[in-house]
């Protein structure tokens, strides 16, 4: 099945909809390109313009409920390859993915709550899907969104 | 008005000088340069050897005053920039700038405090100001200051 | 004396060996090279299967275990750039370093625990180990690691 078609098989699977301008939360840029490499700005679970998961993972949020975060935030960072010239079938691999995790005191489970936007990559963009990966667990997120995540796509 | 005087009316408004060596606080380079991109390193709200905010946001630190924090780091990024062959004029982007508020619990307007950052790019670089951005709300930052931030420039 | 035995120094004087496969906390990948860069990921301070050092630096860490903890995550990004074809003699510089340290409230020296990583960057590098920085203090770590650490190193 081409990446194209997993995109939207996951997004449907989750009924969520990531057509169309994605909302952000300041004055920045959604993603910037510089040579090879596209930068995509860091990506809060929001569908529409409503934050799906907030609070504390550890207390208010459960593992799994953080897992979904971390799936809407990556297929958000997708939705916004998918606008490159080629769309996502031109993306070679993510040199780097940052995941930020609002973690609640204890809360250590970081690396299983990143999983979740792993396990996208790997489906949606099969071995082009090869990402490095820092989890960190930090205080507060903006919006209270319970993930965060910013990655750099290599393209052709 | 060109980029140079730009910089130099922001920091003159502001009352601070970014002329001159800038301290640092570690074993660490200010900035390297591989290729066409310039990394600098992490940079906390410095005015010569004083970081002029201090504390928590949310408690001890007003959002105004988190937001010109961000604005003296982001100016000493430039300032590290402006050593440069070329000068601020080099800069074609900023592919990625992230901004570490150091949050008090429950405080979420870390995009707020980051714009603060945002509009000094857009301001002194125009069109080359375009940037992505990840805001986080961290324990704990360097000599307690309030906000750093980190960017990559790219540059001719 | 040359990196590698530099690198076989630093580790022997530890009493840790990095040699073969290092373990990883999740469905991510070591290191990427894109280009004339390689990205590694978020090393904890991991030997072996254990993590050296845990909990929060300021009460149940030392300084000076953290730096200890500083160093063994360098060492094992740097145990990763050994890998590849050149080994460590192929590393020009490191543009990007992240030092994340697990901080109880009020613990500032940030940049001290860095220094702990810096210091071995610069002793196996050698000029080559420039690189920027930039040190925080977050809630929580994986696997309650005091440490965690990122990086890219250019290389030939």
């Amino acid at each position: 099945m081409s990446r194209e078609r997993e995109f939207q098989a996951v997004t449907q699977a989750l009924g969520y909809d990531f057509n169309g301008e994605l909302q952000k939360g300041g004055n920045y840029t959604p993603w910037v390109r510089h040579g090879n490499q596209v930068y995509v700005s860091g990506q809060l679970p929001r569908v529409g313009s409503e934050i799906m998961v907030t609070g504390h993972v550890g207390t208010e949020v459960t593992l799994a409920r953080a897992q979904l975060a971390a799936r809407i935030c990556v297929l958000r960072a997708l939705a916004l390859l998918r606008q490159l010239p080629g769309g996502l079938d031109a993306v070679h691999c993510i040199p780097r993915m940052t995941v930020y995790v609002q973690a609640a005191a204890g809360f250590t489970q970081l690396s299983e709550v990143a999983d979740g936007a792993s396990e996208v990559l790997w489906r949606v963009l099969g071995e082009a899907g090869a990402h490095t990966r820092t989890a960190i667990g930090v205080a507060q997120l903006p919006k209270n969104g319970a993930v965060e995540l910013d990655l750099i796509a290599a393209v052709d």
